[in-house]
């Protein structure tokens, strides 16, 4: 295990203040004022800060799903969906090749563990190891950014608080006990949540470490982007070869929004820009972000049960301010709980490779939206585009397998 | 594609015959008189050979399957098995740490592509490129052999004929076809398969490649074990560092067969060798080998629905008499169809890669035999061992995961 000696020696951003304030109602984690702007060289700093206690996960190819997703879909295909009328045009008849990011394989199965050793390393240059060790930090989830907290907190000996709610998975609770986390069950409402969070700050002076909304985790999450962006192009063999374009999913926007600003800048001065776009769940109205983009207001509730159940989050403020950027991100697309699950089939048969289905949103842009495969038929051309996939996660179970995939 | 001009030029035996015999009532691949022998030289050939085709899979490792392998069992998880009554010993405490072999990412989801391109090289080889396109080559398989010599065939562009029995599950049926197969149907029952491609080969000429009882095969399979011995030294970034054992399931015994005639002789002259052991199904008797070791004589016919359906065949000639050397091989285990289920949710969950039940038999020996954990716990004492499996194959589906662990 990694001791703070190894942070402490690292390349950090050190700042002047060293003070605390409370936000809202929760004692945040750092001052608006003293908050990192959203760069690539903060996302480079980031990186340097995170490297040794993340893996660094592989970018796959595969060229069954190449050949898939190049192959026009057929006119029974599109029965039923948005393009079904399209008697007039031919099915879209993109070329695409794939490189899949595979946070599914990151330490504790997502991307999360990015943002949270970030965060939680940030907080302590601020504020001091001894006064973070002593007051602890708190967070609510019921997925992987527990997970990814207790991770973080237990690496770097620091007393962590999780609210789950009590009716959560029991193989989740058990994992983010078995982190060394303080586990503290709450009602599934947002008034029951924050009213726990408000006890255990109250008695143990805990610091808050936001799951998605904070520039800090931002960056965190930002560094998939430059590891892709270096993975690309060591595996091209081609120095300044970038990616046309790259997907994650939004749930929170955490991801979406780190990635789409470390590729706001091409990588080479006057080089290609790699484009951004962002994925979601239409079921029962997740698609928040694309339908605020549309609406040019951020939507800041939602309530579905899509089987994609880390998306099920309206996007954060800060998020929003880079997502609705079109400078930054290209465009957000949904797809359907049936497209995911096929995606999803595909990816475990094919690749061989576990993923939640929050994970193959973009995936299944790319295989099933006509409008997006069109656009990369148009602008790619013979040549075709080189597209970067984050399957952000890999966290589900073999019976969840079954009750999506099982004869009832 | 690869054509048939890099194999000539590839380094391989030319042998001074070009003869062709039938024997028993199929045409062979190759007259008994010219098999390569089984060694390591012949191992390392058959790698140059098939180089170019294959993956040089990953060898992962997993810091929770080693920290769960690494801990006792407790006395309610031997609760019903052979080692509930230890009343008077403590469960074993050995230190394992795994190196997995992922012939699940191979080509076509399984080692097989190792053995159907060296066999079908070897053919042309022997007898010319010319007579084998003319004739092709015939084969029967439900599972993943088929895919393999249909590649195979595909890639060198030989005709391939596959007898598959007419109730082989569709998907299986469809991809043997998408590689470019003729895919014969045939009854489910020995008599009905071997009409059927006698029919083939009299009117064909179609040249038999068996799936597994043949010394080409073997050394083809063999090459898991080189590359294995390979990475794990490149891992250990210490030149001579050997594996102390490996694991391979049992099934027609090619593959065990061909890694433990890899690992006969140690790497180095008066290095340690390294012990190979083999895993099988207990269910319905699919522990064939185990028996005829203990019984002294093969057993020449199984009849199980073990849920390793790789592995429901008896072991073939000559790989029995390998792996009935114990110089050769160090031991055979069985293990229950519920054990192979829970190594295989280990597998999914925490690895996050997908394997087919057949692949985790020898996880699940390490996991839960109390013998054999007993055995490290001695041999390996404080350091431990280094257990290298193979994960032999992935190719399974949504639909028959959720078969295994749904709630039905």
């Amino acid at each position: 295990m990694k001791t703070l000696k190894n942070i402490e020696s690292s390349p950090t951003v050190k700042l002047d203040t060293n003070t605390f304030n409370s936000t809202d109602e929760t004692s945040n984690m750092t001052d608006a004022k003293n908050h990192l702007p959203l760069t690539r060289a903060n996302i480079s700093k980031a990186h340097e800060i995170i490297k040794p206690y993340i893996h660094r996960t592989p970018l796959l190819t595969n060229t069954t799903l190449n050949t898939i997703a190049s192959t026009p879909q057929s006119v029974s295909d599109l029965a039923g969906t948005p393009w079904e009328d399209s008697s007039t045009t031919t099915p879209a008849n993109p070329k695409i090749r794939f490189w899949f990011k595979c946070e599914n394989l990151q330490r504790i199965g997502a991307f999360k563990a990015r943002g949270a050793f970030h965060a939680l390393i940030r907080v302590i240059e601020e504020q001091g190891e001894g006064e973070v060790r002593r007051r602890g930090v708190v967070t609510h989830s019921s997925g992987n950014h527990a997970q990814a907290l207790a991770l973080a907190g237990k690496t770097l000996n620091i007393p962590t608080h999780i609210v789950m709610p009590s009716i959560s998975t029991p193989s989740k609770i058990a994992s983010t006990q078995s982190l060394g986390a303080n586990v503290v069950f709450s009602g599934s409402t947002e008034p029951e949540r924050t009213a726990v969070m408000k006890e255990i700050q109250q008695r143990t002076g805990a610091i808050f470490v936001p799951p998605y909304d904070h520039p800090d985790i931002i960056l965190g999450q930002g560094t998939t982007g430059l590891e892709m962006e270096a993975q690309f192009e060591e595996a091209q063999q081609q120095q300044g070869k970038t990616l046309d374009a790259v997907f994650t999913p939004i749930g929170g926007g955490g991801l979406n929004a780190g990635v789409a600003t470390w590729f706001s800048e091409p990588a080479k001065e006057g080089g290609k820009k790699t484009l951004v776009f962002g994925a979601e769940p239409s079921f029962e109205g997740a698609d928040d972000c694309r339908r605020g983009l549309a609406a040019g207001q951020r939507v800041s509730a939602v309530s579905s049960k899509t089987i994609a159940d880390g998306l099920r989050t309206p996007v954060g403020l800060n998020n929003w301010a880079v997502i609705s950027d079109p400078s930054k991100v290209a465009g957000v697309y949904s797809v359907t709980d049936d497209q995911i699950k096929k995606a999803m089939k595909l990816v475990l048969e094919r690749m061989k490779v576990v993923v939640e289905p929050s994970a193959v949103v973009g995936l299944a842009v790319c295989l099933f939206d006509e409008d997006f495969r069109r656009r990369v038929e148009e602008e790619g051309g013979d040549e075709g585009w080189d597209i970067g996939i984050v399957f952000s996660g890999g966290n589900t179970t073999v019976e969840a397998i079954a009750a999506l995939f099982g004869a009832n």
